[in-house]
């Protein structure tokens, strides 16, 4: 195709115009977009060879390419399970919460005040995961299935009164994926797992005789099995507890409707997966793992966890409970490194449960269970050896020889089974499953087809659920599209999200989320694609796989990239476990140091202790840089024990060190790997190659550089790239051959290609921009950097600063002495903002009591000035608290936000009510109002509730 | 299939569930919903026989069924040209506007204070237009081109100074379906047109000879022509205003970028198709045409004007301005029946020329006049007659007995061209056309296709356009799609439409616009087709329209539908065409009165008028029925010439008649013909059938009872239904044969299937809901009614109520005694319901000082009750200044409506803010917000200003 017409999609996603980057360029006092990058970035690491990807002529021809690649793809009807089965996403859904930007541009909800909207629907996840595993506190969310239960077992760890020695024991029916991440994780932490069937385990002596008298900590059972029997683990959980073990579940959701809970027979935690409801399988990912325990261990759970709390005026109020708990704040004591979540993910099987109730969800377990029984009764009237014996939606049948011949058959009747080997097949239904699709698997074992499916009751004798679920009202009020289409518009007017306003987040890239990379992921041949499905059926997003990872060496410099890891906390675990992984190939047994400057993002600290690495920090020198005398002491203290180094770059300090070079070469001296975390990968794309400049491995953030949207909190994709000699240990998958190396580390997530229905979203962002794009965008992000830099730091100190005063691409505001003198508090401009109309920077991260801003290159001059006006009039009210003329308490600074409603009640505050609401700049026709005061965190974690309050609790008086 | 997992989609679509139900039927004293309209409907009008629709068995099966309709649709590249191109819908646009509730769902915009959004975005679109033309004011909008030359060709004939006996003056290279429409208006005005070619009309002398010395009254010219040629129309504007006729230019809205604008060389009035500023074909419409008139024709310019005023702050505020020419206030004396408008569609457009702006627009039309000319040259280069000399984007060439083998040819290539006749071929270019598709056409003429297209500027000569236009600053401000989106949000948050709350228009029917239901409109098998393609490429819609037309046979009880009118307007319009033709083809010429009831809708007067036909109005009587005494009288008097009678049924007073049988028999025993308007559908599908109970035609209203959504004000979807006897007489179309009877009225919209794009919205509707579904639903809209009126009924009397006291679908409160006592107006009250978070009902029709409520089946009982306590709360409200406690004009309802920003000023009203913005039963954390104050309207009539204003009318001070 010719290039139609200009502008071309990069002058799109780029925000400032020729007349703009000229003004701003003006401001910075640089001459032009090249010269301003050169003069910010050494030219050690400067590499001037533009990037080989040639971009689409236009939006018009991506969609066609990628209607192209999509033919590529087969849809069949996939039985297959595994932990993956057709459903129904509610058009109403659909449409209004995965293809609406007020839902997938959200950030993650660290500002409660601004994310009541999808704080209430991730409390409505936690309680349908609570009320369905019947454990008393839910998070949301977890990544998937497999790594929810390697989180289960490190908390089971913990947990457990058994410890020194202790194994874990794993059921032989627990999902082939969820067994290889444990291992891989477990081998990483040097925890011994011991699978053995739970079937004749009756007591605590057979189970401790079952692992050679070992001590256990934990026992991790899947409910029902990979063969699809309903087991009663009765038995062995009492024998668990006996040994002073803890049991986890891994529950099918929706089978929860019909079965009893886990709670009910002992488990200690339930861990799962929340795709079928609602969520397509996407060849894997993503969707929302859950993870439930009992109240005990509620403190020691993983993961983001939502919690009532109340606001200044006492009213209930949303937000992220007992955060203290995050890595980011325990670095390397961190038991999980889990960071993104699935947000947007849990909040559509939120409203899956929301739009079905209880009686409706239980209707669907009973359809999908009458279309197996049926199938069931057909398969056994034919003579077939159906070896399940009490089952929910999956059989398993013997059919010595004849399983591969079979599945080819039904196959041509247009559908997947489950071939478990030469002998054996599994076929799951679902919420999807009709007359059709049992008659075509009848006529593939050549037996007759039921004449009807009758509606059966499940017979789960004891095992029968009994007690109540989704009792809450919220689960019964919105039965009709019309009313649930306004509650999900109520829910979305809450919050603050990239269809407002700019969300200026450091280290957390909120740039544009382009419609046209938006279009595909909800198209079936992506969306419903089953992970194990046949390779022949998949053709075409493997294509597109492979060529986004050869984009990604491309920009990154690096010789192979692995696009398994589903956030980018899972893609560091995976470089660093190459890292070791490549020590231990080397006979280097013993290097297990990982040196990490104070700077780090708490997540680096996390993963590599996750990695079975020993942290060492090594500090920050004044400026902000790492400092390197200290690095070559610590070099020289731990010698042959030295693994890694991690370092960001540009640092979380937001600046281009020129130390880069020297200190890879230092750490490559002393036989160390240099990991570099890719956060910041958007001050580098066409200007810098991480491959190229000493970096041996560095995760992406697909969705902070390559515009996968935050979606509230997640998906993350967090691909890993290495450069050769680490290729050999990247993740694989036990599944899917061609997912990764034979010799790598086994599977870091569930699905061999991770959050494979979105990479799309890349793929288009890549091949819209082209390396002219990107590099343009580079470098519109030093500028709109350099440029809020210029025009705040006369009224907030920048913090750091390279070469000739120049930022990178995000600049710290140092409120540390204005804190001081006045009491004015990060948090207090970061409320105050909501007033202004805007998201707060990152608060507090790198350095306490700052205020780290990265505008992106997507933001035009118009919102920079509009957020630096804000700024500088925030500053001016911060004088007067400074000047003596309001007490800081009674300052609008303290008082903000303000609610619509406040307003309107009396008022006894010192400022009037203009000047609370209306405050220089705002458009009183664009006006956002927070739905809640400024929210009391404290109050919450002391009052732990993590699932929904009564609505009397919002009734007003 | 078969039936997957209940609840079916009805229970879905229909709000109350079995329990609110059961309570409702309690209030309204009746044992079930069958019993209900039992006791409702008139006997004689019930029609037990259950439709005859089969419902799919899931919302999965009906996208599939869609997608396999889909299948038989085939889409190529359409170089026809003929009013109807190629055009990207910028993605953020598709998204954010057209397939967002917030946007679609939305009312015509009568409530302007809620409504702020979309009348922006209607501002901006005729700013577009009256910048391109250069006219100073333009409506937003017409339903089409060749509709908007037929509203050009009354509008000259009632403002030009010649007028006895004149004649109308076609261009001979008007588009012929435009020509068509003009005929079948102007054969029932008895105005002669006259086809002649304007190349040699140089003086007022050649246009008299031109036209046998009749006066001649307007002058219609296309510009540029059908055939592709620029014309320089100076002259023959001259000679035409010699003459005393005005002249209207139906102009290309893309060329008028760069040809000077049709006001530079003398057009009074402009009138086209902004189809191709981003809105698909989609084989004919929905598309918004327009019309721009110089300033002193602003006030006789027929359809909707959106106009600036002040609010009761004196801050700038949109709204319809101009309002009593419209004629539900003109009745028979309306010039244009008008009614309904294509705002969806406008809004698309308007944002389309925000997006590209000035500049950009100009380069998407260098583009495509770039792509022809190289095309042209080509051509010419290889031999071929290319006849056209100047040119924007269309050429017509000369090719002696070979058109249609070329054409197969270039069909093979994958593009159609427009088939002139045997010799004749034309080709136009448009943003879409890329160098494959020149080359395409050129291997079709067996020529060498050119190495490249140059970018090449036109040369008009003296016709090149040289002012300025769009130099607002909306269309400079939003070049990024980050802006873009939040420009969308922004106004989308002002309005209020179906997803925040109930729109209770009385004759409106704001029912749910379902998710599934609005799928297949975007998919480029449905919105890419050229109207005029070859119709083995339009099977699938085609059948798709049949099917349609087939169902809506069953549910009316006609033999014949046709889908051809646009909106409802069109519909009876080309319903009393068809009775016009019965009488005449019966030699019934004398037959040309058309009895009315005095509740009718204005529309019904202004259409018959259209018609040609004399309108008579019948009283009613004191119940609000039709005085029947009356009837007879005015049957005996017209006796022999009476045509027809239009009623509603049931009545736009709310109430199922049991006169309507007798009404029937007394019009068809004087020979006259019952039209029975069927706005008021959604009380009658399947109870009962007009063609049943004495309907000779009927017109429906999709967007009314079959859920395609208003849009905000359009598109609407006409279709009219007739006996078989009035068969012949429906609507056909000069250019497809398929699309009406050889014997037909010809065409009544410029597209043979009118809107056909969004056909598919009502045949989902109809085969989800089937026909017990469509029975339930209309049940539940009269218990919904009843519902309501029983609970109003002390607070505000009901106006007219049937048998036992029950109305039909909707009610009407009478306040005019209120009124009286108390002073407090409908409007008063429909402002306060703002503050309380609710659309008004319709205000003062049929009975002035009344409200008519119309909640619909898709309403719950909570938003019912929502309302009815709402409106008791207002009770009160009014009854404090009835006891003499506030002063009607000091009163919270005068205040109506509140703004977020007045509660932060001073507060100098006699009642508190919580009082104004919280009143009983709003929850804070939904408040809905006015942008603005109550709106003065006459004012900004006094004042008209229907282009943007600048951004300082808005600045605060």
């Amino acid at each position: 195709m010719t290039q139609p017409v200009p502008p071309a999609f990069a002058e799109r996603h780029i925000g400032p115009g020729d007349a703009e980057t000229a003004r701003m360029l003006e401001v910075v006092g640089q001459p032009s977009l090249e010269a301003l990058v050169d003069a910010a970035i050494p030219a050690g690491i400067h590499d001037p060879e533009a990037l080989a990807i040639e971009a689409a002529p236009s939006e018009q021809a991506v969609i066609a390419e990628l209607r192209e690649i999509a033919s590529h793809n087969t849809v069949v009807t996939s039985m297959i399970g595994l932990g993956y089965y057709g459903t129904h996403t509610p058009p109403v859904v659909k449409r209004n919460i995965l293809e609406n930007p007020a839902w997938y541009t959200a950030y993650t909800p660290y500002q409660p005040e601004i994310s009541q909207g999808r704080l209430e629907a991730l409390l409505n996840f936690q309680t349908v995961v609570s009320d369905l595993t019947g454990l008393e506190v839910a998070n949301a969310s977890m990544l998937d299935e497999g790594t929810a239960a390697a989180e289960a077992m490190t908390l089971m760890r913990r947990a457990a009164k058994a410890k020194d020695g202790a194994v874990l024991v794993l059921d032989e029916m627990l999902l082939p994926q969820t067994v290889g991440v444990i291992h891989t994780r477990a081998r990483a932490l040097g925890i011994e797992c011991v699978t053995i069937s739970l079937d004749d385990v009756d007591s605590a002596d057979a189970l401790s005789f079952a692992v050679d008298g070992k001590p256990v900590f934990g026992v991790i059972v899947q409910y029902p099995g990979k063969d699809g029997q309903v087991r009663d683990f009765r038995k062995v959980a009492d024998a668990a507890h006996g040994l002073g073990a803890l049991v986890t579940a891994a529950a099918d959701l929706l089978g929860l409707t019909v079965l009893a809970e886990p709670a009910s027979w002992g488990a200690d935690v339930a861990v799962g997966s929340s795709q079928r409801f609602g969520v397509p399988m996407g060849f894997g990912g993503p969707h929302a793992g859950y993870m439930a325990v009992g109240q005990k261990l509620s403190r020691t759970m993983p993961g983001r966890l939502v919690g009532v709390s109340i606001d200044a005026e006492g009213k209930p109020a949303y937000r992220l409970a007992l955060q203290t708990r995050e890595q980011h704040i325990r670095r390397e004591k961190a038991t999980s490194n889990i960071c993104t979540a699935q947000v947007l993910l849990a909040v559509m099987a939120s409203m899956y449960a929301v739009w079905h109730g209880p009686v409706g969800l239980r209707e669907i377990a009973v359809h999908a269970h009458s279309h197996a029984k049926a199938l069931a009764d057909a398969l056994r009237a034919g003579g077939v050896d159906v070896t399940t014996t009490r089952f929910f939606d999956t059989i398993t049948v013997s059919v010595p020889g004849k399983a591969r011949e079979i599945a080819a058959k039904a196959l041509e009747a247009g559908v997947n089974l489950c071939i478990v080997d030469d002998d054996t097949l599994s076929i799951s239904t679902d919420e999807t499953t009709v007359a059709e699709h049992v008659a075509a698997v009848c006529g593939a074992f050549g037996v007759d087809a039921p004449s009807e499916i009758p509606t059966v009751e499940p017979d789960f004798g004891d095992l029968a659920r009994t007690s109540e679920y989704l009792t809450h009202p919220v689960f019964h009020a919105y039965r009709s599209e019309t009313s649930m289409l306004r509650y999900l518009r109520r829910l979305a007017d809450r919050d603050y999200a990239l269809d407002r306003g700019m969300i200026p987040l450091g280290s957390c890239t909120m740039k544009l989320n382009a419609t046209t990379e938006m279009e595909a992921i909800t198209w079936p041949e992506f969306s419903a694609l089953h992970p194990f499905a046949p390779s022949e059926q998949t053709q075409g997003i493997r294509d597109l796989a492979a060529q986004l990872s050869a984009w990604l060496v491309e920009i990154t410099g690096y010789d192979e990239v692995s696009l398994q890891p589903n956030a980018g906390s899972q893609g560091e675990l995976a470089g660093l476990m190459a890292i070791r992984g490549y020590h231990e190939a080397n006979g280097d047994h013993e290097r297990d140091v990982c040196l990490i400057p104070s700077s780090a993002h708490g997540t680096n600290a996390a993963s590599a202790a996750m990695a079975g690495l020993k942290v060492v920090v090594v500090k920050s020198a004044d400026d902000g840089s790492i400092d390197m005398d200290d690095l070559r002491a610590k070099i020289d203290k731990h010698g042959e024990r030295l693994a890694a180094i991690m370092v960001t770059y540009p640092s979380t300090h937001g600046v281009y060190e020129d130390t880069i070079t020297e200190l890879c070469d230092l750490v490559h001296e002393a036989g160390g790997q240099v990991y570099v975390d890719g956060a910041n990968m958007n001050a580098l794309v066409g200007v810098a190659r991480p491959g190229h400049f000493g970096g041996d491995a560095s995760h992406l953030n697909l969705h902070k550089t390559f515009c996968i949207p935050h979606g509230g909190g997640g998906p993350g994709v967090g691909p890993v790239g290495v450069r050769r000699h680490l290729a050999p240990h990247l993740p694989n998958h036990p599944l899917a051959a061609e997912a990764g190396p034979e010799s790598g580390v086994g599977p870091i997530s569930a699905a061999p290609f991770g959050s494979a229905s979105i990479l799309p979203i890349s793929w288009a962002y890549i091949r819209l921009m082209g390396g002219t794009g990107l590099t343009a965008a580079t470098r519109m992000a030093v500028l709109n950097a350099n440029y809020v830099a210029a025009r705040l730091r006369d009224s907030y100190p920048v913090l750091y600063a390279g070469e000739g005063g120049l930022v990178a691409h995000e600049c710290i505001l140092d409120l540390r002495e204005l804190t001081k003198i006045s009491g004015v508090t990060v948090d207090d401009v970061a409320k105050r903002l909501v007033d202004y109309g805007f998201h707060a920077p990152t608060m507090s991260f790198p350095v306490a009591g700052t205020l780290m801003v990265e505008p992106t290159e997507s933001e035009d001059a118009g919102e920079l000035d509009r957020f630096c006006d804000a700024m500088i009039a925030i500053r001016a009210e911060i004088q007067d608290v400074i000047d003596g003329k309001v007490e800081v308490e009674k300052s609008v600074l303290r008082g903000a936000p303000h609610t619509a409603h406040c307003l309107a009640g009396d008022w006894d505050a010192e400022y009037d009510r203009m000047t609370a609401a209306y405050p220089a700049g705002v458009d009183p026709r664009a006006k956002y109002w927070p739905p809640v005061r400024r929210i009391d965190g404290a109050h919450g974690d002391r009052h732990l509730i993590c699932s929904c309050p009564p609505p009397e609790a919002f009734e007003e008086e």
